[in-house]
């Protein structure tokens, strides 16, 4: 548990297992956690519950959940029809963005934070991206994240009028997935309690890309995932 | 009317006078215009039918409502029950940040028109932001804008995958309201359905201080602002 005066941070939780690990490190760096999701019509919705579950095991002091309309605008395969692709060759990746990739999805997602971040006093805002397996996403990367950080401050009462400045920490932009299940397992991070899988399932279906890197992540780390998967996957 | 190859640009609508006056420049660039009003739970929530004729008055080729849920968050008089300030000396504005400031509504908007834009194929986004009137409201400023622009080409597949480059615009930054009215008057833009007062009512208030910057720039423009006010106010 944090200090009762400790500094708060805003951290983003999908309910997956790279967000829960961004905010055990925070609460491991000292602070206490007010913690944020989205509902934006992903098909992954059982993924809201998993970011509930993993606050409350974290002992963050709030949770919000915002709902937006990313389905507005569509053109994802996260949120519309299209075809969440399976059985990928995930070594290949990295170079094409896929189709799961959300227009403007971390612009917004760190609007709403910083928005958050202004009103409850946290200067502090923790993400789980990750540019080595995802680096398809352009959204992703730390030169993205710094130029999100200099319009942030630049926007708000706080970063212009009250002499506060928001940082934003992405402490797995670096981390391969088995470094991140290494130091969850070291920091006690709830994986029985994560939601990967971009399926609506109620069973991760263990074959879209981000199941294999999951399942990659923990066989690398000589780690066991916790979480059952769809009979027939690894 | 537009060609009907002319490029598309995104023009936030907020209902009032500037946005409208920023669509009409953009028609007027040559721009067929996709229009974009945020429901954010604003008091005065009259401003998105206004926005939506302003669209048809226009001729705007789609309009879309996105609700964003500001609320959650709380922390402003444009969406709480703070008062809205009335019959304030508008002239000792832009010092200090007034309470209609809304956390990170900018940073938000322009995040949703970043995502609208990259879908729809319109490399061009406007919005009737002016700093002078605002100087009070930090997301009004170009400083910010130009964070902003390098933000939204890094976090999308647009500006880093398409050779596409996105474009803020901020015809009105440095106009005056008066210089605002006797822009959109030689541009037609239609006033009368326009709405600028910050509360709810059916009639704009005229004194809280959206109404009082609009008259002052109608009555310095020396023209008539054709919406009807609340008796005794101007």
């Amino acid at each position: 548990m944090p200090a009762p005066d400790a500094p708060r941070a805003v951290v983003l939780l999908s309910g997956g297992m790279d967000s829960a690990t961004s905010a055990a490190i925070a609460r491991d760096e000292g602070f206490a956690l007010v913690t944020l999701a989205f509902d934006y019509g992903q098909r992954h919705r059982r993924e809201l519950e998993a970011a509930q579950a993993v606050s409350a095991a974290l002992g963050a002091i709030e949770h919000r959940v915002v709902s937006i309309d990313l389905r507005a605008f569509g053109g994802s395969a996260l949120t519309d029809d299209i075809a969440v692709p399976h059985g990928r060759d995930i070594a290949g990746m990295g170079h094409d963005i896929p189709v799961t990739y959300v227009p403007g999805r971390n612009l917004i997602f760190l609007s709403f934070a910083t928005a958050y971040a202004e009103i409850s006093g946290a200067d502090d805002i923790f993400l789980g991206i990750t540019q080595e397996d995802y680096s398809g996403y352009p959204d992703c990367r730390q030169e993205f994240l710094d130029a999100f950080t200099q319009a942030a401050n630049l926007a708000t009462k706080a970063g212009t009028h009250d002499g506060r400045t928001l940082r934003f920490h992405a402490p797995l932009i670096t981390l391969s997935k088995a470094d991140i299940v290494r130091r969850g397992l070291a920091l006690g991070v709830p994986f029985a309690q994560t939601w990967s899988c971009y399926e609506g399932g109620t069973i991760a279906c263990g074959t879209c890309d981000s199941c294999q890197l999951r399942l990659k992540g923990f066989a690398e780390a000589g780690a066991v995932d916790p979480i059952p998967y769809a009979e027939g996957a690894s």
